[in-house]
């Protein structure tokens, strides 16, 4: 193993840095397996620099492009400020040029950019990378990020979710991920001797026709390190983050997109004032609902028990329906009396949530699969968002969602 | 089915007054299967009449029976106060004399007085009566309410207990409960058309040889309706008391007793201000060492499903670790920096917290058992408790405690 891997990460919103930080950190302990520079690509904009004198030492008092300021300054003033990023995470305006000849490629985008992104990455990327990315349900499809990245891309794609609030992760508070991985290996000898690309099934039991089903990918070469558990952990580990991996890349990534649709079942509640028994009821009913999803789903590749025991579902489904925008713009809808959509026009400056689009995407997919009597609780999020029923149906619900047992 | 169930309760705090009007509210509405009254034995003490005018012009200033104030103004004042109980409640301050007849045992007793009533109830009861109990772990013995009771008294007994906040249940906020029953039918025929004993086996695979491994339970007669699970929605099932009845009685009532060993987890975090991330990592171990600790315990009886899908798992557990007085008293205890003993003493005049007890009552028996290794987070809690470790070994023990998977 002569070569060492270069990791590069796509996107730099406060989810992004942070997790820049972390891969920064552990390639220069591991150096031995991992180039020590990180590549972060940062959708060029102009900022204002924070009021703080070191910063303004630095950069002066005029808006400066947020690379020259995270480059300068080892702070993403914009999405993350006050956190120390390390020297070696490297901002990087270009895209093309942050992904050419990386060996792993960590994905935080929002949706609205996934697509577009995609498409500039195409052609330029080592034909053999592996990607890990953070979680969303595409809109209106109802695709995975890790889907959408293995069909773009033609690289192999796992998931990365769990209770990771942010600012608390930056701050550097204890907390647990769940790292979804199943790559196939990195070179297959044939019985000959012979290497020839790794087939993966994609999507096991998708029920869209259109859907490749197999994926040829590329072997890595053998001079790399392998990429599994133990060197996902070496790579996204750290005293404070602590990172279970586990096989099911679909429950990750589906646990982590779902969840939005509970947190905001639980903001409604707490809107509403009724209490922490009628929360927990709610919460519970959310998880066998997303239990039942992903086994209607993926019944051939979903565990389970990546939703009632990883961190990538019931710790992200107690951390998110405590706290977080979801939950905290639900429960103020409730309050005033007003839509979430007008929530997040008033309080987040017309920035979407992503329990919002989820929820809508959840519900036209269960539509088309004639599903929605199974959904209690998803379907009532989703007839709340569109003003087609009030809080007062909830009991109904509940004891809809307590029998609803297949 | 000529004759009806007679149904009374045992024990009259405020979980035990709050059940007692969903009993009595449930009697009355199907008076065709429950004799309407339901009697509740109430620990018989003077109380003060509190400073409210109704109250006073009914029973006067000075102090007054317990069971005269409930019997006269349909109130627990002491324990339960401002919430109006069913006129068909009745108190009873003769424990013999409750019970006698009854075909129904509601228990809900603190643990300290749990021996001794059974005592006393011994020889008075039907001897074909069935019971439910509320769950607690009796200290030193690790032994469950509804074991204790089979052998005590030799009639069947199942467990009650969920997301259920007694206040919020009794201003019927909407809630679950998961009732654990698995009774023998009611009467057995034996294939020559003679009725014998119902035999059950008691504790399947409980390690102590002392236990009888089978009770011999008296047949109820045919003239009762059914005791089973259709009987049970109907006893205490309200349209804001959503029940569950599932058949693993040892789940049901080790959730109960264990969720609050994670409450007192889950206080040391917020007390030390670790935000959501950590606080959700240590529930989702708690959650994992409850599984296992049922396992262990209960080889062949409990379901883990109990745990990680009930009410009276994730769901309590849930609203254990925002609120109620275990996770209330340990988060105060670590911002305080004084022990969970001092704050038994100072904020809840000297009563004790489930918590303690059943943490010390389970690291006994772990140590017994040679598995303390298994149950890091059981240990740290315990530790803190016993003031052997501080908060500082948390980051350590996550990581332990993740690690572990048998």
């Amino acid at each position: 193993m002569t070569q060492k891997h270069k990791v590069v990460v796509i996107g730099s919103g406060n989810w992004g840095s942070t997790i820049g930080k972390i891969l920064a950190e552990n390639t220069r302990e591991h150096s031995d397996i991992f180039e020590e520079d990180v590549s972060m690509w940062v959708f060029e904009e102009d900022v204002d620099v924070p009021d703080d004198r070191t910063l303004r030492e630095q950069l002066g008092d005029k808006p400066v492009k947020l690379t020259h300021a995270m480059n300068t300054t080892h702070q993403n003033v914009k999405y993350l400020p006050g956190i120390k990023l390390p020297d070696n995470l490297v901002a990087n305006p270009n895209l093309q040029d942050t992904v050419r000849g990386a060996t792993i490629l960590v994905f935080n985008l929002p949706h609205q950019f996934m697509s577009k992104t995609l498409e500039q990455i195409k052609g330029n990327h080592l034909p053999y990378a592996r990607a890990i990315s953070g979680v969303d349900i595409s809109g209106g499809t109802v695709k995975l990020y890790s889907e959408l990245i293995m069909e773009k891309l033609g690289i192999y794609c796992g998931s990365l979710s769990g209770a990771n609030i942010a600012s608390e992760v930056a701050a550097e508070n204890l907390c647990e991920t769940t790292i979804g991985y199943d790559g196939p290996p990195m070179d297959y000898k044939q019985p000959d001797g012979s290497s020839r690309d790794n087939l993966i099934k994609v999507d096991k039991q998708r029920q869209s026709k259109s859907n490749p089903s197999q994926l040829a990918l590329h072997p890595v070469p053998q001079t790399y390190p392998h990429v599994d558990s133990a060197l996902l952990e070496k790579l996204f580990g750290r005293p404070y983050f602590i990172v279970q991996v586990v096989r099911d890349v679909s429950g990750v990534a589906l646990g982590g997109a779902l969840k939005n649709i509970v947190a905001l079942a639980a903001g409604f509640v707490a809107g509403k004032g009724w209490g922490e028994n009628t929360k927990a009821a709610v919460i519970r009913i959310g998880i066998l609902e997303m239990v039942r999803f992903g086994c209607l789903w993926f019944p051939q590749s979903v565990d389970e028990r990546t939703f009632t025991k990883e961190s990538a579902g019931i710790a992200d489904v107690i951390a998110s329906t405590s706290a977080g925008r979801n939950f905290h713009s639900a429960c103020h809808a409730v309050e005033q009396g007003v839509t979430v959509d007008e929530i997040e026009k008033k309080e987040l400056g017309g920035q979407k949530l992503q329990g919002t689009s989820t929820t809508r995407a959840v519900f036209e997919f269960l539509k088309k699969q004639g599903q929605l009597e199974k959904f209690p609780l998803f379907v009532f999020v989703y007839d709340i968002l569109e003003e087609r029923t009030t809080m007062d149906a909830l009991p109904d619900l509940l004891i809809k969602g307590s029998k609803v047992t297949a």
